[in-house]
């Protein structure tokens, strides 16, 4: 018995375990993951030192799902793109993962990789150095937020009023749930590009 | 004693309540809310239907700080980037709540309200019909993103590796902390801004 809950309590269980509590909850706590697990919280801490290193293991555990920039010849934008695509694709898949995320700082390998990789591309690209963090913190936003975005309802907005004629013709001729979700981030991506390549040319 | 308890809870205290619910741990649950109310969650429903009600009416009172595009003859760009900035510090006093305020249908009359003005603005500058509510997902990713991005702790990436030159390089150059955030968010404003307007001059 102690032998089978030894080997079921090893890091992938608890990471695995961890995410579940996230989905179910939209929060961690380390006696909830405990209570989960049906181990005390002390036998958690044998493998990860607390909360903060659970959530940056699941941060580097997502991060291993996408792919680098390969920093080839190919178009910068191009790389850019599928990097932003897989990323926001990956952060949809628990949204509720992505404050925890975002409110503590990143140390996990994979993850800094992959930012060393815009780095260098945007670098290449002519953006000053000054600015690198800054556009790094741009897309990384617009990743976040459009992966939000795709657990949005379908129906975004509920109008019953005939007294915002705009919004209803908008919503009326547009496309819904997850093809208006999609087309809006190819369209804020392509400008951003577009806007950071103007910029480049000014 | 039973007149205080009923003057005390007023729909304003169950509001100030449930934020402070979804501030701490970040979710909102009835029971919780009732126990931080000292009330059964039966007494709550007397003001609101649930908690789908409770999550508008935050976003209600949320909309009611933020001053709607004038829709004059001033810029639409700087209309539009005059909402983007009280909307992204309104949604930020409250990060946790974020999740909450995206993953249902938006009832609330003085959002909708908001929405309309950006599409009347965005019509105005000749954004086909069939893309408003596209621009205004692209618009509302960026400042959900961003709004999260103020809640980023002012390190944003630890680096104790010497194999990560170009991010490293980027960090020392860049500024820190709110600063940071503050710039990003203009900056990627700006380049969404710039790239519609190519957009709809191409």
């Amino acid at each position: 018995m102690v032998q089978r809950r030894k080997r079921l309590l090893d890091t992938e269980a608890i990471l695995d375990a961890a995410l579940a509590c996230v989905d179910d909850t939209g929060r961690l706590t380390m006696a909830d993951l405990a209570t989960r697990l049906g181990v005390s919280a002390s036998s958690i801490y044998h493998h990860f030192s607390g909360r903060t290193a659970i959530v940056e293991a699941l941060r580097e555990r997502m991060a291993t799902t996408i792919d680098l920039p390969p920093l080839d010849e190919s178009d910068w934008g191009a790389q850019v793109s599928r990097w932003m695509l897989a990323y926001r694709r990956a952060l949809a898949e628990h949204p509720s993962l992505i404050p925890l995320l975002n409110e503590q700082t990143m140390t996990a390998g994979s993850v800094l990789q992959a930012y060393e990789s815009i780095a260098i591309l945007l670098r290449r690209t002519g953006v000053p150095v000054r600015e690198i963090v800054l556009w790094i913190g741009v897309l990384d936003c617009y990743a976040l937020g459009a992966a939000l975005d795709l657990a949005a309802p379908d129906e975004v907005w509920s109008l019953e009023r005939d007294d915002l004629p705009a919004l209803g013709e908008a919503i009326t001729a547009a496309p819904r749930g997850r093809e208006r979700a999609d087309e809006a981030f190819a369209l804020g991506l392509e400008a951003l590009l577009t806007g950071l390549r103007h910029r480049l040319a000014a």
